[in-house]
């Protein structure tokens, strides 16, 4: 395989050769001790990422397991949740809710649109017996960070529960799961944490528990409970070599300092924004209060074809961006700066899609130093 | 991490240095056509490994995930299902069943003991309105090789789906989903296939799609009319790392020869059933033509605890071998030789085990190579 491509989409990210060099460890038995200790170590561990003391659990799956186990240990057939929706993987939460035969009430805002938590006020006043609300807190079609915050705020005061998809932005971005009172927040491993996809974590409040215990659900392998029951150990064979590499990636951070870490995510976002508005491009969402620390959305300049642009990165320069999804094919870029990503990087793509967008007929003068290279 | 061991439990096992290696390689965008296209090569290739025409996916999570896969698929509350029990993964698969509301109806044996296909045949006479039949191939809790190919005959000629577990066996036995009729197999990485856990693998006969079709199931992650509708592209991300890995273990079993590298599971097994019978020790099914081509198991003998054994395995010798599971704690060891295992893991295992039994007041007498080394 060619690898001299940098990987700049917004997760999976490039994984630390240190990370990779801990996976590559002798394969432990999922069932001893040691394993147990390890495993059960990375799960509080990840506590502190999450900013919390509720239960938080290692799942074997990739970031949609841990979403589909939030809803399936607390939605019944019948059961109303309140999906808001502005982005792919707000839907994707609807869409779960709906496999589970939950009567879905959508709060539906366009992609690239801010939540307006009134909004969210008035649906759980108007029908008090909403048993859930599901939102994304970084919406990674769109670069958008919605308010958790919030609408923590106001669904602390019912009796539903908050569940929030921080998938993109666990790591990367402050996450208060306490503070903010959110009850089940899923969350994956091939974003700003580090590792390769393919685990997934899930935090569950107490508040939460309380509903799970009492709903009558049809899951096995996603079964919270059986987590909890088996005395917080993997009830299942879990990926060992993965969790190895969980316990390299958060020496990472802790050697950075994880406040440090989110920092530097701030850092590298800002560093985005500014470099791509520099080139005169324009942001895709229109507050950039809104944008995401962890993902840059880039409207595609008027008369350039979003898909063009994204393919002769890949072939000309070797960068790997991401495009729109669904209807947003072709209409943006996203840029990802989760993870390990340094300005190093990030000047690389920035300069490369500048000499890309010129030679699709983008009207941009180059820096003197990228004039040579260009002409090559 | 001391590294210093020797795996021999019945998975997961020891992987290969170049299959972590290829899993070291970076990470490609899951949604791209270069990780697409080796993804569904490799599922290609897998079907090869289950002897079928029928569709075969990769999914993100360990073995469990792809029996509940295979059960959410098929089972709404109600549906009556056959449960084929005689150890601990038969057993899941009727908890499954009784998780998605099915009605289960246990064939159940004593841990270790075979089949009688003629039960199995009576079973579906009496009720034809049975949905499903579930059994496990090879049963890791007790080293036992059930008879697919005969039940498969008999399930052949009703409505029911036949499904069966191949977790422990897929790659070290021979294993004819479409020759012996089975409709839903599933598989996962660990075992004889030679990947870390955290990939599994599950076949679906037209039969079973024509049932998926008709059945409301409530699943999402697991949902197996996602990844068939979505081109037989992943509908989720998937576990980047471990798909290099895949590709380099299936490459392995090619140049190896794939019914060589049965074979050789089958000498491997054979070699230890004879080698620890020579020093006296009954294996614990009591047909021999029953015992599993990768993982034997043992009868501890009277007078000797089991977990001592394994324990002092560990702690004196470095070898890590199983014990028994359940209500067969401590009275039977299990020694898997599954994927790269040769004759030196072998010898190293059992010579060490005639130690270790000599240790514990076994009267056995040491072969002259052991007896300097047994003094040490």
């Amino acid at each position: 395989m060619d690898e001299d491509f940098l990987l700049m989409i917004p997760g999976p990210i490039p994984v630390k050769p240190r990370v990779f060099r801990a996976m590559s460890m002798k394969i432990l038995p999922h069932r001893g001790e040691e394993f147990n200790k390890l495993y059960m170590e990375q799960s509080e561990r990840m506590k502190k990422i999450f900013k919390t003391k509720n239960d938080v659990f290692i799942l074997a799956g990739s970031g949609t397991a841990a979403m589909d186990a939030a809803i399936a240990n607390i939605v019944q057939p019948g059961d109303k949740v309140l999906c808001i929706t502005s982005g792919k993987f707000g839907e994707r939460f609807r869409d779960i809710v709906k496999a589970y035969k939950g009567l879905v009430i959508e709060l539906k805002y366009d992609w690239g649109m801010p939540i307006n938590t009134e909004d969210v006020k008035k649906a759980l006043e108007k029908d008090p017996s909403i048993k859930a609300v599901t939102m994304v807190h970084n919406e990674t079609s769109t670069g958008i960070r919605n308010p958790v915050a919030e609408i923590g705020k106001i669904v602390k005061n019912t009796r539903a529960l908050l569940v929030v998809d921080t998938i993109s932005s666990l790591g990367g971005d402050n996450i208060e799961v306490d503070k903010w009172g959110v009850d089940l927040c899923a969350s994956g491993s091939q974003k700003c944490i580090g590792l390769p996809p393919g685990m997934s974590f899930i935090s569950v409040s107490q508040k939460a528990w309380e509903v799970i215990e009492k709903t009558d659900s049809t899951c096995y392998y996603l079964n919270l409970k059986k987590y909890k029951n088996n005395k917080y150990k993997a009830p299942y064979t879990q990926p060992v070599s993965m969790t190895y590499g969980l316990k390299e990636a958060l020496d990472i951070i802790d050697e950075y300092g994880f406040e440090n870490w989110i920092k530097k995510h701030e850092k590298m976002a800002k560093a985005t924004r500014e470099a791509v508005k520099s080139i005169g491009l324009k942001l895709f969402p229109n507050d950039e209060k809104t944008c995401s620390n962890t993902v840059t959305s880039i409207k595609v300049p008027d008369g350039i074809d979003g898909q063009e642009l994204v393919k002769l990165m890949r072939e000309k320069h070797g960068i790997i961006i991401a495009g729109g999804q669904d209807h947003l094919k072709g209409k943006i870029i996203r840029i990802g700066h989760m993870g390990g990503v340094t300005e190093k990087e990030i000047i690389v793509t920035i300069a490369c899609l500048q000499m890309a967008l010129k030679d699709l007929g983008y009207n941009t003068e180059l820096p003197s130093i990228l004039t040579p290279i260009w002409k090559l």
